[in-house]
């Protein structure tokens, strides 16, 4: 495994951040060369990539993945205006940064919005989720984050599928931060539409997106675009017509994704790579806590793929000396972006294994002995022993 | 000259096309490192990308660079949904597919369009505009291609400008393939917004667009656009407030940007790559036509930037096989979006200089010779002499 993981002979930072995070250097190797993006060579790439994206969630015949410029973001915008009409209502399920932004975009897009709100530690409740189905039966879509990235937090995306399902509302999916780390399979969860990213689990470069598609469901779509550049229809069409993006693509970030796939296959799959990370969150968690640090989540409702830490109440804790100390030693973490509690983040995804991980939480515990941080004395110890 | 234009040494095909186009090794070698988006060793060299870019078009305290995710048409929605407010009226000056899809986009938008057209090889009639200027009071915003890189057809964008500062309309510019290789100065100019990318004549890598912005103008937009992920104020903003990007940028991306404005000063800025475009499309164009290739356009209207030439009558002249065996012989030219003439294009700008273009052209004559083309017989060559 080691010998692997590439990045770790670099002397730069490793990123420990929930995306840009670190790639191999072969990922970024691939992008030396120059590729005319109307030429065969580079058409080929792209569409192996694009069947490889639908494979990963077993789309089969019935699935299309649809690639976005820009981040995930894009993505989700695209999804959402692509696939919720003019007439159509949603219900969004939001529990923090991203399922929020998703409510925003729909506002701005001038849809019927409903939202189902929790605090940022608690998953949707699933039987008012019920309740709001039973008393609006003008819904048309659900939309619901997978993995809120603000927090952690790993939402019951079966059991929303089910409800969506039982209830015949088209599901919606932001899985930006979970596509390829954590199992997804289409013909479960039955989704419309599900916005991910190449450059999260996949472990490629940040510039592009994708929407994994239900061909019936996006045919429907012709029309409701809001803008031309977000019309996943328009660009589906395009590339059933010419094989070709509409407009210039981000060349060198497509064959990075084709690259980072082809190391993905390597290493086992979404099993395999779900595995690694939740041996780096094992790792880290465990060893944070050793150290006195305390998760905003408990373990039954986290995601491996990033853990938020409560920032210490300790006089000598700087959030921004901590930071630049790490990153003098090699690592960039994240300062988080939770509203309910002071805290930041650590990932555990990216071209890193639990011995990097291992690195990575000695750097901290020399950090916090350089700033005279002692998060639990002696005492503590003894007593919590 | 030669020794800086690091692609010849390469073996891979060098792209004669009008965006992606060949890069210097040095600038895809900055993609070799990962950067987190919200470190300040990232935004640092972001924010030197940025500033450069108002300097190109000496956009000094008045103008801002915007940056958007995605192709040049990505920065074109977003500069027109975020500058023309719902209830505005825009004048879009056609004569090719850029300006056909600006107003595909304004009218997507909602916007009170107007449009211009003219045929792919006429610009705009300037006493013609003044005219619709005069009717139609109501016209809040002008919407002009510089080159419409479509034909190679360079607008009257300075005549353009006095006519929109006369009338006191706001002007809006695509110069996504113009800007940084023909001079554009925004004191004269006086534009509100001009969209450009950095994958053209600045020869960086697909995956980023932007828009220079006047501040004033700019101020006013809060409100207008109809996304989220497009609106140019909420960005700005986000810049003023945090120094980041709003959502994951292509780090990669702008990091190859940065080199890429980093070899342009190197090499002297605007007037010099103007200079070297020129130099590349006289040695092209005068060679084309010595071989019986005719240019869709009069010298007068060619930018020298990528050259349009008709498709030649000779029988055993197909086009698909003529781009074959010269992607053989190491180069990509570009089919072509033109829909008044059988043509195709080929491009003058990338890291290529008058010595590569004349090996293109030698790789073009053996190309034409092994097809059996021969578009002048002996006695035409004799008559033209």
């Amino acid at each position: 495994m080691r010998t692997q993981l590439a990045s770790s002979v670099t002397s730069e930072p490793l990123l420990l951040t929930p995306g840009p995070l670190t790639t191999s250097h072969s990922v970024r190797g691939s992008m030396l060369h120059d590729w005319g993006s109307r030429d065969a060579t580079f058409l080929d790439i792209n569409e192996a990539a694009l069947e490889q994206l639908v494979e990963i969630v077993n789309g089969g015949a019935d699935y299309v993945a649809v690639p976005m410029q820009g981040s995930g973001t894009f993505a989700v915008e695209a999804m959402l205006t692509t696939f919720i009409p003019k007439t159509g209502k949603v219900l969004i399920l939001t529990n923090g940064v991203f399922g929020k932004r998703a409510a925003r975009i729909s506002e701005i897009a001038g849809h019927h919005v409903l939202v189902h709100h929790t605090p940022e530690n608690v998953p949707p409740d699933l039987t008012a989720v019920e309740q709001i189905l039973i008393r609006e039966p003008a819904i048309t879509h659900i939309f619901a984050v997978h993995c809120e990235t603000s927090s952690g937090l790993l939402n019951p995306i079966e059991n929303l599928a089910l409800l969506a399902a039982g209830y015949r509302k088209n599901l919606l999916i932001d899985a930006v931060s979970t596509y390829g780390g954590i199992k997804l399979d289409a013909p479960t969860l039955k989704f419309d539409a599900l916005a991910a990213s190449p450059n999260k689990c996949l472990e490629g470069v940040p510039g592009l997106s994708f929407v994994i598609c239900r061909k019936g469901a996006l045919d429907a779509t012709k029309g409701n675009a809001t803008t031309l550049v977000l019309d996943l229809y328009d660009q589906w069409q395009h590339f059933v017509e010419t094989g070709q993006y509409r407009f210039t693509p981000p060349t060198h970030v497509v064959v990075a994704l084709h690259k980072a796939l082809e190391e993905f296959t390597a290493e086992g799959g979404v099993g395999t790579r779900g595995r690694r990370y939740q041996e780096n969150s094992r790792v880290l968690v465990d060893s944070m806590r050793a150290m006195g640090f305390e998760t905003f989540l408990p373990d039954h409702l986290r995601a491996p793929i990033v853990a938020t830490f409560l920032t210490p109440d300790d006089p000598h804790f700087v959030f921004e000396e901590f930071y630049q100390r790490l990153k003098c030693r090699g690592y960039i973490i994240y300062r988080g972006k939770l509203s309910q509690a002071k805290s930041f983040q650590i990932a555990c995804m990216g071209r890193l294994d639990a011995q990097e991980m291992g690195h990575a939480v000695s750097a901290i515990r020399n950090t916090l002995s350089e700033m005279g941080v002692q998060l639990k004395t002696p005492d503590r110890l003894c007593l919590s022993a």
